[in-house]
């Protein structure tokens, strides 16, 4: 994305990631979690507790603070979320709950607000118990530096586990003569497949959006955004996607029956959009992003199936890698998903270029596609020709620094 | 495997392959398909028309020759099959089935025999045109090649693509005095994951089986062999798997109700068992055979879902790639499966050593984890603490050499 002021979809793009939004503050700061005194803390803090909604992974082995933060949420208002990286706090029994809520009680005591208004978050290797003296002696620290200004930037760069680049997305946007503004952070870049949950995410907003209106509106951005991401088909046992709404904005209070609440909705879906984005673009040893777009089949549930199958396919993923148009994987990919599909309907098209009509070869030109396969950013496009429905995923190739990164990451 | 005559089971293991049972004469010679006349063209020939049955892949995008062998296994007889490497003929559409039918034809003409009577297979590049004057003008070389005594390895090594490794095995066993044989090959090595269908394998036996009980003992041998198989979670579009029973080794025919038909069905399986474990061991780039056995789930499906969820895992096949006891991400797996799953009843052993008992973690010496990782073999048992069915999935790691020949396979 660029984050210049280019309108999109009737918004304007803004800097400022979670900050962006009036209302809300932000750190990262070092815990000592993570090697080198590299930033492994982050904190997102509202004036006061607002309305929030959050959804979580559907992993059965969920994360201590999965756990935790599922109860807090259930109030439908939050003031703060801390984020950990380098410990995933997993796997780690009663210790590891008790570690989450004393890091919740630790920053409610900072703050004076009730424990149950502090979001917990965790990233990083499963299975390892949290030094959580390290988390509660770092908490003062990082509220004393908590900023409006940069604060959004430092804290997307604190949650960063094996991302090679920090992920902000913010849009302003005037409804009925007041501006609002949507931003927020995300992280990959590995164990990521969603499946009707999300990875690392906290998204803000200074529109007065209720706490049903928040719920609303995150549910349906992260259906087609987060819950389109693929990175190595493994759900993670951390993933969290938090709405906070300041309501610093002023203005009437946004339900989910209001007029501005469509358009307010609509920038949600677009910052999530471009965070998903974003980690499909980072995925572990990615060269490029991979945008796979199932149309015509007879149902979303249908076109979700092949594009995730196609977009998991190690040996899809590994041609693209290679630059290699082999469509033959992508057929073969559609054809196991589950999906309804007639062969002899089949067309496919790799990064633009016609590869594939009616089942059978279409001759193209290798040259072009090589070129058309160095780009950033590839698309590739399956009609199975049979209905109405649609399915866009966001994924990546498979590299030897995928198989470097995950070799080698816990030792 | 060890092909010498240790009895297993009950069984003798032989050597020979698909040719070990009497009744049999295969041939593996060069059409010319594959680059630096390299065998491409196997033969397998019984010297009737003999009881076959066969499983196909599941993918809806079916290679030509999967459409016409489904027809002619209909029958239940069949005298020959042949296989050619360095081209699916998938995604090739009518002028495909024409060359699978051509290629039928001939084979029929040169044994004198009905083309329904020939099963045809086909294993390589997707999307490409058959070449089939190439396989045409071959079929009288492979005929004349036609041997009962080194013609099952060559037919082995003639079906091999990325195979690093001719998979071969054959056992004998003596039911009611009478001294029977199962033989067979297949070939690996990548788009391996057969769900409810099967690679490419040839089984043969002169046991005297009926079509029915070939039918019921290849369908019971493929469901715990084949299928159990994993390499990258991606279903060919070409999989098969056929028995031909020759009863050179005479006696009573041996129907589904036969006394001798458990015996022998035991052998097939086993047969099926060690080409399932050659397969995953000769994964593209493996660098190990990996076994997975979820215990104690609450169904066989359940089993099933959350021992192929850890098989297929990117992130556990890295890791053991690199050669890192990162159990975490075992659990993770399973947990994301679908199968019922109580985090707190968890149990993982990896390479032998338990490193996680009841959801959290063992302590355990890394030394030793790594060097039990960098045995040949390793087997991540999981256990659910929770029902009475289990299940076991073979798989392999995931190395820079999976990347490498999937990145420059069709270029």
């Amino acid at each position: 994305m660029d984050p210049t002021s280019d309108t999109i979809h009737g918004f304007s793009y803004s800097s400022g990631g979670v900050v962006a939004a009036a209302g809300f503050s932000a750190s990262g700061v070092s815990a000592g979690l993570k090697a080198g005194g590299k930033r492994d803390l982050a904190m997102i803090v509202a004036e006061t507790a607002v309305p929030v909604a959050a959804v979580f992974t559907t992993n059965k082995v969920a994360a201590a603070p999965v756990v935790v933060s599922r109860r807090h949420v259930a109030s439908g208002v939050a003031r703060a979320v801390i984020i950990n990286a380098g410990n995933a706090n997993a796997c780690t029994g009663e210790k590891g709950l008790a570690d989450a809520e004393a890091t919740a009680v630790a920053v409610a005591q900072a703050l004076e607000c009730s424990p149950t208004d502090v979001i917990v978050s965790s990233t990083g290797v499963i299975g390892v118990p949290l030094p959580v003296e390290l988390v509660l002696d770092a908490i003062p620290v990082a509220i004393s530096a908590l900023d409006s200004g940069d604060g959004g930037t430092a804290a997307a760069n604190a949650i960063m586990t094996t991302d090679t680049f920090a992920k902000e997305s913010a849009v302003s946007l005037t409804v009925g003569g007041r501006r609002y503004t949507v931003g927020g952070m995300a992280k990959g870049s590995g164990m990521i497949a969603p499946n009707m949950a999300t990875m690392l995410s906290v998204i803000t907003t200074d529109a007065p959006l209720t706490s049903a209106a928040c719920d609303k509106a995150l549910r349906a951005a992260v259906e087609t955004t987060f819950n389109r991401v693929t990175v190595d088909s493994d759900t993670s046992t951390n993933d969290m996607c938090v709405l906070m709404a300041s309501g610093a904005a002023a203005g009437d209070s946004i339900d989910t029956d209001s007029e501005a609440f469509a358009s307010v909705s609509a920038a949600i879906h677009t910052v999530a959009r471009e965070l998903a984005r974003m980690i499909a673009r980072d995925g572990e040893g990615a060269t490029k992003l991979v945008t796979v777009r199932v149309a015509h089949a007879v149902s979303r549930r249908d076109a979700e199936m092949a594009a995730f199958a196609i977009a998991n396919s190690p040996l899809v993923k590994t041609a693209l890698f290679g630059r290699d148009a082999n469509w033959g994987r992508v057929a073969a990919a559609a054809g196991r998903s589950g999906a309804e599909l007639d062969p002899e309907r089949l067309d496919i098209w790799f990064a633009g270029i016609e590869v594939c009509r009616r089942g059978g070869a279409v001759p193209f030109d290798e040259e072009a596609a090589l070129a058309a396969l160095s780009e950033a950013e590839v698309e590739i496009e399956v009609d199975l020709n049979l209905g109405e429905e649609e399915a866009t995923v966001w994924t990546c190739d498979l590299s030897y620094d995928y198989v470097r990164i995950n070799g080698e990451y816990r030792s």
